[in-house]
């Protein structure tokens, strides 16, 4: 490992906070890959929400909104993170990475040195990998890519060939695996209308291209200033992101004033107008709750509707080599909003977090 | 069809409204079995939730309890009942027929003349009988087993072979096909651990029995007066209607906090403490919420912990035919909780409505 230094550059989340929490070194040790890690050189990294939720505590439940800052106070070193165990400090955050392997473990494919990849995120005991129980998040449960170098297990590690740049490589990772698994919870086919809340973001924008590619009609809702970003994914409709009469305007954009899935990562107080635009047998399908996670159901629409809702975090290990796959034979093409250096990781954070872009935002070391 | 008479005694509902709304007549017309009908000698005929919300509006959901008789002034002629479109006056109700087939029309099988036989309440368009948005229920889009005698198609009547009693006979089809419903869309098999609320209902006390006839680990909720009752039903655990605190009382009860399935038909304010002890992957499902519709969600929990709700209400065509399949093996027994007369149906459903009996209450003519 000749060529690899000592020490890098790291962004690094030092306790549950507001942004001063990310704090930026420039000598932090680089890790040595163990047993069956890689060590991989990241030339860029894609920012999540699951970043901003892990900083301010939203997973504990004790916080309701995901970007106030206002009560990641009351988060003690007790709390769970989304996977139950409390997140221990420090940690570099960042879980979708593309780069290049440049090292690995006694026990990873040595054969991947030197090969450009992109990351899984979904820890997995790989002796057990269908045990949802068993796992971790990259850049929560371990270090991820907001630094020069990070470690992964090789099968988590996936061999990418595509023209796309870094920066562009690292939009897909974690919004269009969320958004396959989401896709797949709800079974969306050729036959399906699908109704995709914040089409705009980075999921959204997954959304809109993974259901299109399985043949559905799509419905985009999004703010106004956003539709001709929106367009460029080809939807087959675009709606304002909460229509005052979401039945006519589906009506008038479809012909059809139901759909038969909503794909949601916004929730909050519109949650009850998208449950009552489901056609009998429809599916809601969620992966996020970006305008408040406490909603209001009525079970009367769940089980007179023969409704199926169906939540997506922890994915089954097909999805991400799934989207490699879609990525190489060039079926889906990456929204790259931003790109920032790691060094500005607070200013590229609250952009992402103002949600004025497109896409997905990217930081390169 | 000599010795039918032309008048027949009838419980007829003449509005939504109180339990006045229902009318005893003497000389109701007896009706003529039309296309593929039959005509049914109503022996006894079961109660259920779905006559009391569809006399008091609660479907329309402009009620919000449906037993307190209190808002259906609201509910106007353009109301839908749970299929969506409003049902007509006069009608009589009731769902769970047990009888005697007496006459077929000339569509009919006239080979169930003479049999005993009970009804599945799911009206169907035969010519596309998966197609749940042309459905109707036996006793609301159509006149039901509330008198001496009724119709149906024969498609949606079963010769049952059995010893018992037509009393014991009228207390399964809308419960246990509801149940099996509920069963059926939430996989559930012998390595689950299913929570039951209203353990001691109708549907509650078949939802016990259809899951451990699944091999499942059956844990029933019931207020505490009615444990010596759910008891013979040999759920693997009884716990209180609503504990102070579940997972302990699970914990201690089956040597687990969570369990994988919840087959819910209460709902109301304790719904988020049942979707709080689902496991990673759970399963809720529900066709009910007799303790209230409107219900708190925190979308966190669905999401982060891959949960999947089903709401069941149409039931594939299959249910019925495996349930008399259940009845004739013996795999299932009734749970009889009393008789009246027809003449005395207000006295039924206020007991019905009262909820202190175990099992379900049925009325002959």
């Amino acid at each position: 490992m000749s060529n690899i230094p000592e020490t890098m550059k790291a962004m690094v989340l030092m306790r549950h906070g507001d942004m001063d929490a990310l704090e930026y070194h420039t000598n932090w040790p680089v890790p040595e890959p163990q047993g069956a890690e890689v060590l991989i050189r990241v030339l860029a990294c894609g920012l999540n929400n699951t970043d901003v939720n892990t900083r301010s505590g939203w997973y504990s439940k004790t916080v309701d909104a995901p970007t106030t800052g206002a009560a990641y106070d009351e988060v003690g070193g007790e709390d769970p993170s989304w996977g139950g165990a409390p997140i221990t400090f420090p940690r570099i955050q960042g879980a979708d990475v593309a780069g290049i392997v440049v090292a690995a473990g006694p026990d990873a494919d040595a054969g991947m040195i030197g090969k450009r990849v992109i990351t899984d995120n979904w820890l997995r005991d790989w002796d057990d990998p269908l045990n949802k129980d068993k796992t971790g998040y990259f850049g929560s449960e371990c270090d991820g890519g907001f630094a020069e170098y990070t470690t992964l297990d090789y099968r988590n590690v996936a061999v990418v060939e595509s023209p796309m740049s870094d920066a562009e490589l690292a939009t897909f990772s974690c919004s269009y695996s969320t958004a396959e698994g989401m896709l797949t919870r709800a079974n969306v086919g050729p036959e399906d209308r699908v109704l995709i809340t914040g089409a705009s973001g980075g999921v959204g924008s997954a959304l809109i291209q993974l259901a299109k590619r399985r043949g559905a009609c799509v419905i985009a809702m999004a703010s106004e200033a956003k539709h001709e970003n929106v367009k460029t994914l080809s939807p087959n409709a675009i709606l304002p992101r909460r229509p005052d009469n979401l039945k006519s305007a589906l009506q008038a954009a479809t012909g059809h004033s139901t759909v038969t899935v909503v794909a949601d990562i916004v929730g909050g107080d519109y949650f009850p107008t998208l449950i009552d635009v489901l056609a009998r047998g429809g599916r809601y399908t969620c992966s996020g709750a970006i305008a408040g996670p406490l909603v209001s159901l009525d079970l009367r629409t769940l089980y007179l509707r023969d409704l199926t809702f169906t939540g997506s975090t922890v994915l089954p290990p097909h999805v991400f080599p799934d989207l490699v796959g879609y990525i190489e034979a060039g079926e889906i093409r990456p929204m790259l909003a931003a790109t920032y250096p790691l060094a500005e990781l607070h200013a590229a954070q609250t952009a992402f977090i103002a949600k004025k872009h497109v896409g997905n935002i990217v930081v390169v070391p």
